[in-house]
């Protein structure tokens, strides 16, 4: 863990699918790029296929690494053609979130 | 791992603090309260002084059950004078997250 508490970046942004195992197997490739981005603890990814929205809570060591990815990501997206992001950065409370069962360290991944 | 996928809950709304440890002692029996919450997998808690703003991220096992902890909690908020909250209902891609290092299972707790 970090000495300093995790950065929460909140993103989301018009989507059109797929979704779900479609979603997965399409994306895959960009998961694991994303799971090398540096600073990442983790990302949840996430979709809400009524709103048409889709996108990501990710967990980062520093703000510097959280802004340099959503920059980078925001980027990324225009390229395919999506605009209209949202986006929201806080600090994690490490004690209250350790009382509510969040572990704040990475999986080895799948 | 409940078998459909876990439903997440984004929430933040005006907060004037207290902020960091001292918020963590504040409301370290509210956190207890909120662990014990049904179908909660985990909330990460966030706060963002800069901005003024507080709230949390949250796994639920149920979109139902996400639905009716944001009904607990707004009402909750309201009592303690807190207004303007905004909220997002996502549902997790588990398969995407699991790449990029998120599991979805509770610790103990603290």
């Amino acid at each position: 863990m970090p000495e300093t508490a995790p950065v929460i970046l909140q993103m989301d942004f018009p989507f059109s699918g797929p979704w779900g195992e479609e979603m997965a197997a399409q994306l895959e490739g960009l998961a694991r790029d994303i799971a090398a981005e540096p600073g990442l603890i983790w990302k949840v990814w996430t979709e809400n296929a009524e709103a048409g929205r889709a996108g990501g809570v990710y967990a980062f060591e520093t703000e510097e690494q959280a802004h340099a990815y959503l920059t980078k990501h925001t980027n990324r997206l225009a390229e395919f053609g999506i605009t209209g992001i949202e986006a929201k950065v806080f600090r994690a409370n490490t004690a209250l979130s350790a009382i509510t069962h969040m572990p704040f360290t990475a999986s080895p991944g799948a």
